[in-house]
């Protein structure tokens, strides 16, 4: 019944006045216990290894391979301060990761790159689009990435690691980057394709029968776009930055790649703004019908009155008690002898003329 | 019944998370085989060659002639592999080629520029805009254009190139490269005459008779301007990178007429937010329409009531069979000589009042 | 009945695919023949000569005084040719002048400028705005305009000139270029006046009696200033470029006066947004003024039937024919002896009741 | 009746093709002479003297001092020529002076700034915004301006003018603008003051009695709004001309009071646009006042109706005459003993089931 | 009733031509005396001090350690101006003080920079949005802020200040100021809440019941939007000013974290854009409904009209008088034997008819 997207009511912006970098998570979603993976490859070689403390992967940032630390879950502030600390990170980043109402944005710090992004995806079951923010850290290296829930919407990433000689092994730590960034855009199609199925349902239902619901239903979409549009908007600006960033980390071959997904940002934002003004067109359109239907039950109520209210006067005319013995003023039609046929003449006769009036309207 | 412009609803997007530069073509037209033809030209001669491997195509590229590599056909992916791999061309300009669903673009690489573009032809007999990619990349001394299907819509193309001594002749691969996108371009007025026709044509019957089914002909049309507007607009963009692009690939004298195709985009575009504004003035006028006619409606249902219902309840209460012998009181107006005609009086100066009343108001 | 700028149907716009450069003049108006008049100014003398060629200006042209070659007429190609080849203009500059549907605006070549301005006039006896192209060439000492129709349109021009030492005749040929702009914006206030007139006129009317054929003129007017600011808009840019051009054709002092042709531009432009808010006003209230009338006549129709229905009710009750003989429960009222005077009071305090309901609903 | 600020009809526009800096006073109100006011101040001294002609002015121009002069009254193109003359002024500034229907601006010549500005008042006796145009000369120590009507609006200039040892008096003529510019600013507080009154005082009604009137007032505000704008949104890019100007008139000190002007005049057009939405706003909840108030009309018409539609059929039922002693089944029930009281019971029935079902949809 | 965020009536803007710098306080809240507080701080020690005389601020200020001066209460213009005199601020910094209906902004001047802000809070009791104006004063070493009211909107600063060791302790005074505002943006987030719950409700009650008073509330929270962006736009070119700032009195670690209330900033904006879309969204819900029921209401009347007249015409038609005796002709049916019974069945009939005709339209 109610529209899918709730707004947040649940705390989840920090107390006024409190400190930057205060490090608490707000969210809804959690896991058992945070999985921290360390993935080292080169050209030759791949390990995944999962560990539970972050020292332990003091050996692999040493070796000249890239590393890739997958981080999932954000409740235990202690395990992932260790990790902060371990890397030096700006107070601000901690405050990013764990406080996951952060619009897109990237940020370049002396040590690394800063990237928030938003995962949507479509929960068939639950008929609404999730949301969960994606933080990833670029230094020297290595890649840091930081998610709410399980691992599952990297699996093709890792598909592709696993193949020896590709193009993830052997470009840096950048493209590997690129390619989670650009796998969150890839998921935005997926709503696209969802939102658009959405509308020509819609538009489908419209045009046989503009009922009730369907109005929610509207709602419902627009709801989605305005959800949707306010997570990808800052995207497309976000990847500007990426793409003139001056700093060591990302190098100009990967930059190409970058400029491509700025370029389906760019599509996306396209899309919704086309799917808004789509929605916006289904809304008038069902106004149209509804008043278009009104019209028409009005129409019929004004046939049938008018044509039947002269003629019901007629008959009440004739029903009158004049004492027609007194005068021969009182209702002597009454007394004539073609009088009932000659008033069901003339109450045909108004009939017909009420019927050809309308006709002539065009309502018949 | 249903708008012409389908949303896609068929796969149209790459898997999220696939590596760049996949290659798969998405789309729906296929030829039977891809046809590869080499148009080998200069001031004095011109030779036009289909061939079958893009290798046979050497011998024309290494002569200092001018060369138009034109294939035709996305389907068979190791055919245009080879093609690719023989020009040694980007991975996501492989990608783009056969993903028709890109936004139109120009992209500058180190040995070639890469324009990707949307022609779009009115199909009378199917009753809807039909869209094709066009992609074309303008390397040293050589164009290669890639579309979906047959050759026919660059046919004046060829019939100028085939004059000898004309300006496509004489000028380098830039100039054929911006023949090529002037006639897309010029398509785009087609479209215009089009939409054009439809709104003037909506506009009369509108004045004429709004009936139900002109909605669903307003909606369309404001699809097919949406779907219009999302084809061009990248476009104005693109041609300016074009025009301010440094490369050594497109020449001064040739940016003039570039300049010329970016002036026709901007009008197309000052067309397509003319029309929008046209048809949502259609739809306000169409709605209002709507609510004039059942403004009449109410008006002819109103004064025909209440004309008629008080003479009704004057009928009706000379109907009453109160008993007129047991008291001087009960209805002693059945029983005056004049009775009947004063009763007839009575209704006639109620009507007449309400006809009065209604003049005044203007209803009638 | 109809709205008085109609859309194209006719042929407009150049093949797809056919040269740029293609000289085909596309429009409606044609005079008999193409004139070409020579001014010949400097400070001290002033000469008007017709020519049937253009090889005939070539002496006035060798002198140092300014040269204004006003071309009206745009049918006979060949003649065009020649003049465009005697002075070598480049081939868009050609389409461009036959091709009378472009967008205005300004260009500039090696050996002049190119400017391109619709002047708008408003046909009292049409009842429509009529549009025509005027495209000039400002060269080295000498002006071209070319335009459709004969050249009523610039007297005034040509009668500053013939004022001995006015700044016209002082100045430069830039100076009549700037001249001959200023025309053609200052007629564009002609317009403003009478669309401003227009939206007095009907919200004039509108508070007097909101007529149907009310929402056609709103709907007209609209439609004009759609196409007024068609005409207008891209002349702002246009304008801008003229001004920061650094040519030598354009002296600074002149500059000085394109900036307060710039300044009239914007002025209309504001002008025609302001009215666009007041039209979009107007067709606001016009659908509130209708919906107030429906309101009014839903209201006269609810009180008539709601005093009236229960007293034809009551009159009913009393018109049954319940055998009272039988039973001294059936209908005793009949018998009554203050029977009909009773149902009278009855019926009158219903009504009461209901008059005063309607006084409180604020209704009466 | 009418909306206060009427459209111009009256010839406000230079004729087309007439030379630029044509002198001829364009507006409505004029003053029985032109009267030229010289106020000579330096921060010890400060003089006031009415002078008839420009040359009078003229000693004290030569002295160090700053001076005002002030003009009031346009009418006289002689004498405002002979200014002209004697200060050297560019024939656009002429014009412009004169023809009052300038949008604000601010230009530099060689010898002086030129301000154009829009005063606007509140005159609550005509119930209407008068506007009047504000020029100002600001040239080597002095500052001239123009204005159509009397002195009395720059009152609290002159009593500032009038303390000895004043920052006005202290600072140059650049100071001075500045405060006439600021003083000018100011007065549009008052019209936000005035529409904020009038948008409060049709929301407080529209709460109580949405009636008729309200469409014309808020039409009213509306149209008053749109006027505001198109005086002030000007000016912001004036301001900032200004203060980015790089000539020597206006010093660096001052600037920072410009800016403060420029900080009012965003203040005050992010007041109109609030202002507005709101005015948009109130509109639609006109409209959804007019639309409940009809659904209410509807409702009570609809209950009425339906409760006595069908008891007026059973009554009419009853009163038929057919012959109950031919036939058992013609009317039996006119027969029963307790006939009568049936048929109310059966009419009670309807009612009540009618009421309860009007209950349950909530209509009660 | 009314919506909560009154218009200004009262005087709130000093009068026009009033020097600048003029001080008065404009505004509503007063304390009962300006209560004047020295907080000073530097990593070691903590001290603070209420003061009574600016003066005795002296030693304070001359010691390295940071100094916060915390003014809270505007009334006392004698008091503000020796506090405002002892630290040399410039005559526009002091009106800007006083005057609290300022935009928010930032200035730069030779001796400090100078921010205003607006501080909103909700108070549930009063239902309404409660703004106060923060003017902040970053000079050398010392931070001043001024406030209407008490000083317990920025309690958790001063908690943070009394730790030891602290950032904000550690820091120079450009953090603290950073810390002042980073607390007021935090406050939007709280207003953010609100609205964000306000139209949640509305949107649950709009599906279950959409009443009258519904209309006033959306139109109450779509004034609330309009007010919170006014205050809250400004802001974020403020910040961007702030950033860019090129003085010495922000250095650049701290501007990363204005960088941070930058972002909030946006986002606030961000949420505020959506949240107009959404409250328009539900206005055009609201209608829908009205509309909806409207057209269900017509639907009832239509229904039980439309069957119940011609059936009430057939019942006055045989209770109509004519003289059956005179002729055969008059109401035979009257005399049939079966005529009662046929009637009922005529009725029957088209009852059903009518019924099955409205099945047929889906209106039962």
């Amino acid at each position: 019944m109610l529209p899918s997207i709730r707004l947040k009511k649940s705390k989840s912006y920090k107390k006024p006045g409190s400190a930057p970098g205060t490090i608490e998570h707000i969210g809804e979603r959690h896991m058992d216990e945070i999985e921290i993976t360390v993935h080292d490859f080169d050209e030759d070689h791949l390990e995944e290894v999962p560990i539970d403390q972050i020292q332990k992967a003091k050996p692999y940032l040493d070796e000249p391979s890239k590393t890739w630390i997958q981080v999932s879950g954000l409740h235990d502030t202690e395990k992932l301060k260790s990790i902060w600390n371990f890397f030096d990170l700006h107070p601000l980043i901690q405050e990013d990761i764990v406080n996951t109402s952060q619009r897109p944005k990237v940020e370049v710090y002396d040590n690394c790159i800063f990237f928030v992004l938003r995962l949507l995806t479509y929960s068939e079951q639950e008929q609404k689009i999730r949301a969960e923010q994606i933080s990833i850290v670029l230094g020297e290296n290595y890649v840091m990435s930081f998610q709410e829930t399980s691992k599952e919407h990297f699996k093709p990433i890792l598909d592709r690691l696993s193949v020896k000689g590709s193009r993830m092994r052997k470009h840096q730590a950048d493209y590997l980057t690129y390619a989670l960034i650009d796998a969150v855009v890839d998921y935005y199609f997926n709503i696209i394709e969802h939102i658009a199925g959405q509308i020509e349902m819609l538009e489908d239902e419209l045009f046989q029968d503009p009922e009730d619901h369907l109005l929610q239903q509207i709602h419902k979409v627009r709801r989605e776009i305005i959800y949707f549009r306010k997570s990808v908007w800052p995207l497309r600006d976000a990847m500007n930055t990426a793409i003139r960033d001056e700093s060591r980390f990302i190098i100009d071959s990967t930059k190409i790649f970058l400029r491509d997904v700025y370029d389906h940002t760019v599509q996306v934002i396209d899309n919704i703004e086309n799917y808004r003004d789509m929605v916006l067109g289904l809304h008038d359109m069902y106004m149209s019908h509804v008043s278009n239907k009104m019209n028409e039950v009005m129409k019929v109520l004004t046939i049938i009155a008018t044509i039947f209210i002269p003629l019901t006067f007629i008959a009440g005319l004739y029903g009158m008690n004049f004492n027609t013995e007194i005068s021969p003023y009182n209702l002597p039609e009454l007394s004539w002898y073609w009088g009932y046929p000659a008033a069901l003449l003339v109450m045909g006769v108004v009939a017909v003329i009420m019927v050809v009036y309308f006709k002539r309207k065009g309502w018949l």
